[in-house]
């Protein structure tokens, strides 16, 4: 079995607690890492802060071109980065080879925005008093930042949070998911050999009470984390003068026009909906049609939905697999059964074997039910017609989240109006809401977090603005 | 009758060559003011390059308060502009006001782009030769710049190159059209009033030959320009070492999709076709219809051309008078003829009184005619039926100008096409090419000039870039 | 005695609580006001929601056209809060015209960004996925507001929270300080006859047990305090979903090198030390002077403090007069006795009378004295001579607070040094840490707050980016 | 001998007329091309029309990976390309190596700028008429690019026009010097390997009457031309309708003050003054020293450009080599025997033999001697003493040029003041002015040109804006 050591402020060590990685397709071990500690925690901050002192003084160039090299090795290696994403989170392997390239461009654009660190230059003889003055903005990094990070991305959502901060000049500290440990510690083999000091990295599992140090610790600057808005919240309460990010759940909608390209639509709604078994914030979870094509749209939806490939992650053919764990199927099991009993209608899919669940489509659910008020974080998707678009567009408000939704339409009118008044980060024109590039601003409103993920906005808030009054 | 000394670096002169001012509708002269010689032209540079000495060192809240007074002393005597604009141009009342407000719009945005002027600070450490190296861009003005403005907005158009000017710190030296030269006299007695030195603002009226010393002087670092192509471009091969800004000629197209709000683009193509007779750079010439709303847009049309209400320029419910003298009227007549001759179908109009003449409507119309190829610069318009959204835009495109187009749809993929392929500076989604706010880019691409005007825009050609390397 | 309603969801009212408002100076009450409960500050929520959805429709000009108004109304009205100001606050009569001056240029700035809220317009196309894709990314207003402004500039420090909270289009709720209630109530006033809708605005005084609801509530997106940091730091953990930005306070260090032109150095330490009895955030507290030049700027120093007139605010040449009540002259006696008995050098001033405190001026004191590492927020100075540039600069770093610094001296790579290496949000270069325009950014690190002000800084925290992906 | 094909519309050809290639050095042709004539030219021409349809259709990645390509297929041939450069410019090795890596820096640059082409989006609703407008302004490439460049850099300054061409999106036609077409033939094999379309890029080696039609052209858009005043104002009136930027000569000034190092300031000016035998529009031509300092300066420069060691560009040890041909080895010392028949006194160097002028310095020289008005483009440095700062910079100013200055100083008041009096396009603190790095703007003012490069500022120039008024 394939031992992975944590890096710790810049060295490679084993603890006494060992922690075995399952891939949960079929639950067996396949790998094996170990779990930090108080210690631990200790030291990587510690180096975090020395290394943060020398961090500050790299040029533009260095940083650059260190975070160049860590694009260009996982680029080399993405099968290796793909094959350990898709065991440790059971993710098709077609999805997890995509991670692996969506984090080489992570990185890439992490290099360039190095050198663009914001910067302004501002007169300030706006009234008498300022008369020959003028003013030098600069962003400074911010210090050390603690990062935690989710299970189903397990390098690129952690490559949003290591990639910044290297960049604006921040050591990080990241807590992985502790069921997907593995890709970032891969990756710290690759950060290791460039030129950031050592410390600017440590990538630390950890159990929760451990975590919680980081939450709380004073060593930090900002906490990023992405995760479940129930854990993300009371974090923002119990993190001190720190600030924090949070990039937390949603349960997205999608809006299909009557004037937009029907098949079009239906065929990105398979993959927006069932994608990595809707393991993702932005799953497009619920889906309301026009009921002029809502028919239509169900006629062509449900067969390929049916038609999924099941099977081994590994597996290049693979459509659809296991979720993160038996806990999780069995909860959407419950939300699907409740939903029927209270009305809901199953065009297909529906039942449970271990940790999979079928992909599942149902239709007549109200907004209270779980599988539609809720982030239902599994391979469920609801259907409904809508009369008006208005109608549609107060269906998707329709809840406490407000992440990314996606809109089918080719009338301007639509447009525009969906995008004035759909609460959300994001709004996808003819795409599901899954839809994200690495260098666009993404992140919740509502109950889905505070602040924006893509490179040039998280640096923005790895940074403080100093000015200078000349 | 009312004398208008010309103001020439600083004082109100008169010379000894007399202009008289008349009323195009009735032929009437109305005022009196002066030409400029190569003396008066001289002594203006003169003191226009004593006055950059000191417009650089002024403050942004000098130059802004500056601005603002001028601002609202224009607002305050907004209908002594209007009168002049509307008798010595031959525009009807509530154009002559609307011009008058849209100057007080012009003079305001300066006073805010005053404060505003362009800047940059960026790091030089993108190799390692730059490493500690950072840069600060500091864009100062170039220095006296010669303006010469047309007599179809004798005020806002002559605005446009002097608001920037007086906000980057630049003196101008403003040739304003012989037929309307009162409005910027009667604006040099507000600006004489303001706290810029004397000779940040001369208007001469000139005589072509003293003109061209404008044009190839060194005295000027700048040449700002708006007129007819032929003139402007013989221009730009003789202005020596200055930049050069041309805003020239169009015979914008419209385009009008079947689904579009058909009542709404009638209402608009006939302002956008006979406001000011047409004498607009960006006036609606060529309306193409959808073929299957082109019948409606027809019976909807041509009424309410036909109800355009002909009078004096003073008269507050005119609509229609006279054109800027009667060798322009002609000429629009022999090319009405023409397209007669050769083919085309008067659907109203075509008539010629002295300086006036009727609001026109042709069909039929080939791309080679002069009403559809040229300029027209008068009340005509011509209107076609098209087949394919892309056939509308190849006849749009079918010209050797390029300043602005409008389009009518409510279709996401017309809309996108017309702004990708549409060669011309600026497109007006659903109204027609006349839209302009006074702080957008404008300017046009092919015959139809080069640079851009809108105040921000106007100021970035009037400074220099400076970069001090740290 | 002169009334003040308090102005509540878009109605001046009345409560069962009287709120009189005295002169620190004679301790006399000379106005009175009342006193928010739950129920108003409930009316007040809900009528800002109302207001919400009215204000996010509004056009650029008609924000900025109604802050230009109220920026007019306070000029013409600023002998009015002036005297005002001068009462409640007891601020000598010259700084309190100087606030309502700023104040004025604090509107018209936001006047201005109302016009220029942020947006951007990105390529998408950075990577394969992106192909075809654009994205726009508008910001829009993220709801109802909380401020919370403290006693010291009754009137500016609450317009920088109304001001930009109006030009981003949020509506706000502001709680003034007990003590000091009347300039922001005579705002309301002002605002009351714009075209913003009823409930854009409250002003609310109320007891910290109301004011606890303020913090606590759901009912607003954005808790804007300025305040003492102890309080501060507190409210960010109870804030829950909110967005937070906290001013805070500091004791803000001045170097004086030897390369500074002395005399130039001294009247600005003069003005910074005790303008307003030192009661300002940004108090030049903390003076090291190079030991070549300290006994230089001593004997230049003392004097100029010893002569400082004492008065009532409202006569014209009061330059000091009393702390805003006994208890604050009381710790600063205390603080300043402390210090002596623990070998601090007392170069002028030490005694109380009443609530009135001498301009103090000590030497030889320890970094670990109140006087030194705690924000006096009275007229006291400590001056320090040092070796080493490094050494001043330490010294300067040496407390937990980092909101501004000041440095006289003529050499460059001094300022470089300063610039890289002070903690703070904002260093001033010849010129003492008090220097603030009202559109720079402002605000602290460390424990001196978090987030910024300044008009655009603030839109900026009061706004949420959406991305249209086209 | 080896012979280079010319790079016509995408094809690598010979034509009637060959061209040798010699090395300045020694005379001997070394290398054998073609000349371009109007049948290639119009070829070229046609071919990138129609590459230009294609590259407005290339996604930002597909630019840039292929720009990243270019950058790192010059980097593995670095020695290669510097070979080249070496032997037909007769540049020492070391410089030859050093423009090599400078243009992989161009091409990287451009790889990035290539998905940052500019892009705005404004609100239009300043004004009533703007009521529920918005505006995207985006940037369009204006068409093919006509590029001419130099002997002195034969790769880096065509790469400043090539790559910013490229990124843009337009295809360039580029006339080399005819004594230096080689490095950028060599860069056409590997363009000619990229995606981009056929035509983007020809190099057309020619003589000047067929170099005219380039001028005169209408298939152009752009005329980029660096080179020499004299023949580049001629070809600004002769552009007909396209832009102009021009790149033209200097003779700039350098000033050191008694504040700064001056062991530093003498060895930059050394190489400042002498890098490949001063043939760089840059170069450190005129050195004023503050008279304090001046004779401790001379001590220490003289014997420093005494000791450049001389030899065969291709040596590895070489500094001075001979200059670019004879005729301008006797412009030199015609103009260095002119200055001191009229009182300049010789410090060092002086001698001719064949093309090899010996690296010389000058004192006693007056303002209007050859050696201090006119661009020397030679191994010539004069030394002058100043007394007051104010006159030094007056000194620097004394010309018509204005490219850039250097200036050592530690005094915050003299950089200060240097900044913003000097005029010129870059000012570089503590350094020669011979610093560039391939992003910041660079240009000069005066009779030094117009229009700024830097692969964005280049980029700029190479695009149309187009407003969709929304």
């Amino acid at each position: 079995m394939e031992c992975f050591k944590i890096y710790c402020g810049g060295d490679f060590i084993e603890t006494p607690l060992t922690l075995f990685v399952s891939n949960p397709y079929d639950g067996k071990d396949f790998a094996q890492t170990w779990l930090a500690e108080e210690e631990e925690l200790k030291f990587a901050s510690d180096k975090a802060k020395e290394a943060f002192a020398k961090m500050k003084l790299m040029a533009a160039y260095e940083k650059s071109e260190a975070l160049n090299f860590i694009a260009s090795e996982i680029s080399k290696n993405e099968e290796r980065f793909a094959s350990l994403i898709a065991q440790e989170a059971a993710k098709p392997w077609k999805y997890a080879l995509a991670e692996a390239r969506r984090a080489v461009q992570t990185f890439k654009v992490a290099a360039e925005e190095a050198k663009r660190l914001p910067m302004e230059y501002i007169r300030l003889d706006w009234a008498v008093e300022g008369k020959g003055r003028e003013g030098l903005v600069k962003y400074f990094p911010i210090g050390p930042v603690a990062g935690i990070s989710p299970f189903n991305f397990p390098l690129n959502l952690a490559a949003h949070k290591i990639a910044p901060a290297l960049a604006a000049g921040c050591p990080i500290v990241l807590k992985p998911a502790s069921t997907t440990p593995l890709a970032t510690l891969e990756l710290a083999k690759i950060i290791d050999k460039t030129e950031f000091p050592k410390g600017s990295y440590s990538v630390l599992p950890m159990k929760r009470n451990i975590g919680d140090l980081i939450v709380t610790s004073d060593d930090f600057k900002l906490l990023t984390f992405t995760g479940s808005s129930e854990v993300g919240w009371k974090m923002k309460a119990r993190a001190g003068k720190k600030k924090v990010v949070l990039e937390l759940g949603g349960n997205a909608g999608t809006i299909v026009s009557q004037s937009s390209d029907i098949s079009h639509a239906v065929s990105r709604c398979v993959v927006g909906g069932f994608a990595y078994q809707g393991q993702i914030c932005i799953h497009a979870q619920r889906i309301f049609v026009h009921k002029d094509v809502f028919e239509t749209f169900c006629e062509q939806f449900i067969p390929l939905v049916k038609k999924l490939n099941y099977g081994h992650p590994l597996s290049h053919d693979t459509e659809i697999t296991a979720m993160i764990d038996e806990s999780n199927a069995k909860r959407v099991e419950d939300w699907v059964n409740e939903a029927q009993n209270d009305g809901a209608k199953l065009l297909c899919g529906g039942k449970r074997n271990g940790a999979y669940y079928e992909p599942t489509v149902l239709t007549n659910v109200t907004p209270d039910m779980n599988v539609s008020c809720q982030e239902i974080f599994g391979p469920v998707v609801t259907l409904q017609p809508y009369e008006s678009f208005e109608e549609a567009v107060n269906q998707v408000n329709n809840t406490n989240y407000g992440l990314q939704a996606g809109i089918f339409t080719n009338n301007i009118k639509e447009l525009d109006y969906a995008f004035n008044n759909i609460e959300v980060g994001g709004l996808i024109h003819n795409d599901v809401p899954v839809f994200r590039t690495d260098h666009m601003p993404y992140g919740g409103i509502k109950d889905s977090g505070i602040g924006r993920e893509g490179i040039k906005y998280a640096i923005h808030d790895m940074m403080e603005p100093k000015i200078l009054v000349k």
